[in-house]
């Protein structure tokens, strides 16, 4: 039998949508969804060979792997896709050995360099639930419970923070038309997902004009009469005002960095003064933003003084409490927040320190109606009146990490985080202790909360040191030595601690000098722990001589 | 012994900073974090009751459980988060009957009404290892090997997009200068990073300005002498872009949504006419914007004739390619992303047809350098020459999420995916094929992938629509009716169909009505259960009496 080219093709076209096609590939790849609807024993096989894993990756003692950059250069350096499927006992072999063999114990109790610590057990299970779960936490559709259950942990957390009124809660937990906080991946959206409510608000639509978020920044700072627009903060900011103040169209250089004492606080005097002259110069200040723990350092700005500010100045207060947020749970460091009630919006993390997964970012607000400003539509979804949480967001489609959030204020509860925050704390004191009383160590600022700065000071400068007679020259080559012991700290990979930079006056002129930074956050870091670091570091300042350098 | 009040106080601050003081909690506490080291009985047990709840889950065959969202207000009314830690068991079965309970399954065959979907069974461990190692991706010193394996993964898919030699990806693949693809939290924050580089790039630094990234949008337009600034695509663009427009403060009115046509393709002669006249009306084109797979009705735009266009006037051509991005993986579907490698920047979500968990979103770069142009540094981390890769991004702090992309593209493979994709539009052509034998369905344009818009004609109207004589109030009639269709299927929760909107022209004016929409990507979703989900629909119609309808 012949075939017309017309049969032909037709026949082309039935044998190319016939699954047949898949030669074998059909079976393999639906015996992995297949199993994903029971515990079989594929699914098993892999829950056996990862906790293996997992075991042995949290059992390490030692913050770090040792090996070269360039070394992993090579070893991931495939660009081309494979073709057939891996089984899955071969690919979690290659990930052991390739990935998890050479990723940061972060939850070593020596890795006390970054924000990044031992999590709770629980966090695991509940990784797994959720992933099953698979909800899509932008719409009631795809997240019915979780809705309202993730409503249910952000107002817990509102409450701890504005404490208002039973009533108020009540009105607004399941409101539809109202958000009390927007759960995100993480601060840095968070920080400007509650400028960009600031900066809509502020320049909102009036008389005629349909607002910022319709018309443009342009038109809007001509309609209200603006010669521009400007965010204020310290110098200590965040890198994500950075990024907000590029991304809503005002420009980085309109990110005003206000200086900060020895105690890296902002400067009240010259924030005052300068949102005065920001007023004077026809500037629309969209936000002045106060820090409940810089990145940096840990320093809490006095946010009832800017609060204040803000207020009289009747500017939106954004505090940024990404990593200082949870002193809230303490009866005891509380106060070091005093203020925090009256800021327009707040920034947690949740990975940082409520010890959840990495992921979970959060904004406050305490006008329930403020995130109006940023409410976004769609036909196929998230239609007005609906419960969908994707009205109200930067994000669009997102994992229900609400499951973390809500079990973790459960698990833990309030005197479980009180708990942890006071230990932090109690142990950075342990640590600034050591450093005060080791000759090696200079202590480079009293710590607020439970991050220290500090450096390594060589032998032969320490007398010069210790009277405060460094030259620049001594700075510079003490910052070179601190930079070396990091990177050898780091490349040896026993402890871990990160380095940052830290601005200090020094005989009259204000100079940048390197400080190496310690978090203590892991609740598995021990006195002892904090002792062995700071010994690695004497340790290899001696091998390499630095010690007794000149 | 008395005391003074200055040692009564010194007693205090001592008695206060005693870990001691936290009576019995931080043994509770503290057993949570030590089992995390070892798959120690507690967190066993938790593993336990989870894969148990976690089965009971996926086992479910409905699409949704008919708990009335009041009853859901009710459930989730408490503001005060817990003073005492809960144990694991109380909780997970507080998790259980109140969460997991009335979840959506949106792994259920049945569920074809939205873009979420069963998963492979690798997910599940991997998310426990994944949680466990507890990586930040944002700098080599939280996620070592990670950053390398996140770098070889995107190539992976940057080469499947724009398929460059051999030469180019040995150059770029782990080259700290450049970045092909950049991982996100979703299909949202990779639409607004695209049109973020899009718009710094485009109104860079020259001739002394320095840019729009630090001056800010109005001077930028200003300098470049431009009388503002737009974004150009489809009416059918998804509502990121909306947020992308405000945010970037353009504002959503110089957002332009050209029309499209009944397959819901951009009308390309409307689009060559928009950019003419925005170049003649002195806006800046900040992108031109293809999308491959609407939200709505996955309709792929023509990319090579927009490419075209993009490429004559000399702007950013971006394509939301979220849902069909991976219409590559398919020999015999992959024509109709011709013009793709054309693009600037690509969006892909993994979450979507990768088959991966909620929170992974990709934006793919053309040019490695373009990303330069959102490049943030900050003294404690991403120092620039560095391998961090936060210094090209939106979000900061991030999971490990390359573990699924790159399990994906191994486990799953090439083939895998190939499999996947002709299957979802294999079986959409089979639900298109019996919505037009059915007379109670009308099909309202034909599905391009694997995306369906129909309705339900009650009997009465069954002529008149097959003859297209449906008047203006006929159509009213239909659309509350299918709104009401949907709203009882959903609830009765046996079956799920989405609801959006499409535009149709109807004795000579553009109506729009109502639509229901259904999304084939369920790799377990069978000819059977889709015959069940437009059963259900006929069954619900009729037990309504909208069959019989006047």
């Amino acid at each position: 039998m012949t075939l017309s080219k017309q049969e032909m093709s037709n026949q082309n076209n039935l044998l190319l949508t016939e699954p047949t096609l898949h030669y074998g590939i059909d079976k393999k790849v639906m015996q992995l969804f297949e199993a994903s609807s029971k515990s079989s024993s594929i699914e098993g096989k892999m829950d056996m060979q990862v906790a293996t894993l997992v075991d042995d990756f949290l059992g390490e003692i030692n913050a770090n792997t040792d090996i070269k950059l360039d070394c992993l250069v090579e070893k991931f350096s495939n660009s081309k896709a494979p073709v057939d499927p891996s089984t899955f006992e071969s690919y979690f072999n290659y990930l052991a050995n390739n990935v998890v063999a050479h990723s940061i114990h972060t939850s070593s109790p020596r890795f006390i360099g970054h924000m990044t610590s031992a999590l709770p057990s629980f966090v695991g299970p509940l990784a797994k639930l959720m992933t099953a779960m698979n909800q899509n936490a932008v719409k009631i559709e795809t997240a019915k419970a979780l809705s309202f259950y993730e409503r249910e942990a952000l107002a817990m957390m509102h409450r701890l923070i504005y404490n208002f009124s039973d009533n108020f809660y009540t009105q607004y937990i399941q409101n539809s038309q109202s958000t009390l906080g927007i759960l995100v991946s993480g601060g840095t959206v968070a920080n400007i997902t509650a400028l960009w409510c600031a900066r809509n608000a502020s320049l909102g639509a009036k008389y005629g004009f349909s607002g910022v978020e319709k018309e443009g920044l342009a038109a809007a700072l001509d309609f209200y009469g603006y010669k521009g627009a400007v965010i204020i903060g310290s110098d200590l900011m965040h890198y994500s005002f950075d990024k907000a103040a590029d991304f809503l169209g005002i420009g980085t250089h309109s990110l005003i960095r206000v200086s900060t004492d020895c105690n890296n606080r902002v400067n009240i005097k010259e924030l005052r003064q300068t949102v005065a002259d920001c007023r004077a110069k026809k500037l629309h200040i969209i936000a002045i933003v106060g820090i409940a723990g810089t990145t940096d350092s840990g320093g809490v700005d006095s946010l009832k003084d800017i609060a204040e500010i803000a207020q009289d100045a009747n500017v939106h207060f954004h505090v940024d409490a990404a990593w200082g947020g949870p002193l809230i749970f303490s009866e005891q460091h509380r106060h070091k927040l005093a203020g925090i009630e009256q800021a327009d919006s707040v920034t947690i993390d949740g990975h940082k320190q409520l010890y959840l997964p990495m992921g979970i970012g959060m904004v406050f607000l305490r006008d329930p109606h403020l995130a109006k400003a940023i409410e976004k539509q769609a036909s196929y979804t998230m239609r007005e009146g609906s419960f969908d949480l994707g009205k109200r967001a930067l994000e669009g489609s997102r994992p229900g990490m609400a499951l973390f959030l809500h079990a973790g204020l459960n698990l833990i509860g309030l005197k479980g985080y009180e708990f942890l925050i006071d230990e932090g704390i109690r142990k950075t004191q342990y640590m600034a202790d050591r450093i005060r009383a080791m000759p090696e160590f200079e202590l480079l600022a009293e710590p607020d909360i439970n991050l220290l700065i500090y450096r390594y000071i060589p032998e032969s400068l320490r007398g010069l040191s210790s009277r405060n007679q460094l030259s620049e020259t001594d700075n510079q080559l003490i910052d070179q030595l601190n930079e070396r012991l990091q990177k050898n700290q780091r490349q040896a990979g026993r402890t871990f601690i990160s380095r940052t930079t830290k601005k200090t006056t020094c005989f009259g002129t204000e100079i940048s000098i390197l400080a190496l930074r310690a978090v203590i956050a892991n609740p598995l870091t021990t006195e002892d722990d904090i002792d062995a670091v700071l010994n690695d570091q004497i340790h290899i300042a001696r091998e390499w001589g630095m010690g007794n350098r000149e």
